[in-house]
């Protein structure tokens, strides 16, 4: 009982007493109803890999994104990491493809290029018929760091460009700190 | 005493117990010095009033920034309050002069476009020498309304820009709201 409360507890948001309150409800449950939770979390980490192509979480070799002929596979949308995709994917804006890079340069935790999906990205590109790269990464340091770096390396074999980074919709501008706003008046467009 | 606790509640962001306190705080003061007080309320509502060309708050017909000469008067940033100008002019960044409208056009409370300072802002800018107005109101309906409606009347005589919309600094993708990632989606710029 204390090993299944101590597991629940190391789940992300999950305390002491929600762990205790889990662990509890699932010793009511029937033990065929246990043993599906189990065999459900099993599966789930043997089965789910990468794709081939976008490094999405996917069980077969290409994600549900790669593989649907619809999306415009001219178009490619790079993100930090799955959950960067998903939210992109809620918009139901876009309609091209994704690449994970499966985190961001940051020599301060001593992640370098190398250890990101960037070379797959790259011959991704290299490849003939890609119209556009979107850098879609936080505006944070590591963020500006790899937007940089990929921008670089892109630029000779297609255009690339970044999401826009401003004031967030329902916002108030007196209440925008002023790099958000600096950073407003910088990507300011021509009204159409 | 419950006329002035009255007073002060009146004021944006004061309950009835901080009202009280400021009350009784101001009675254990010297006469003098709530006499300076009063002097100052009276003083400040008498004697500021609105710039003539930008309709800022300012005590002298025009406003400090419209009587900079160091500032560049070919461009012009449009802003709905003169909480929004003092937030844009804490960035530093912004060499130009303002506009301050007094409002949003919202149809809703009964405020429409002739109750706005927008006759003297087409007639600053039909004058010679603007080079941009940059259109920096809230992103809402009202915000959409009055830049939409704006940037209508001023293309004839220059170009018109609106500020950025999109992530804000520091933000994560993961939990920003759909509306906002499709600006940020739509809004993209190509990386220099």
């Amino acid at each position: 009982m204390a090993r299944l409360i101590d597991q629940f507890q190391r789940l992300p948001g999950i305390g002491p007493r929600t762990a205790q309150r889990l662990a509890l409800h699932l010793l009511n449950q029937p033990e065929d109803q246990v043993q599906q939770f189990a065999d459900a979390l099993l599966a789930a980490r043997s089965q789910v890999g990468q794709c081939q192509s976008c490094f999405h979480l996917s069980a077969d070799p290409l994600c549900e994104i790669c593989s649907k002929p619809e999306r415009n596979n001219g178009l490619i949308c790079v993100v930090a990491d799955s959950r960067d995709l998903l939210a992109l994917e809620r918009t139901r804006e876009f309609k091209g493809q994704y690449h994970v890079l499966g985190g961001l340069i940051s020599p301060m935790d001593g992640i370098g290029p190398e250890l990101l999906h960037i070379k797959p990205l790259i011959e991704r590109i290299a490849k003939d018929g890609i119209s556009e790269v979107i850098l879609a990464l936080t505006p944070s340091v590591e963020g500006d760091t790899t937007s940089l770096y990929l921008a670089r390396l892109m630029k000779p074999f297609c255009p690339v460009s970044r999401i826009a980074y401003g004031l967030p919709m329902g916002s108030e501008l007196e209440y925008a700190d002023e790099v958000t706003l600096s950073r407003a008046l910088e990507g300011r467009r021509p009204m159409d």
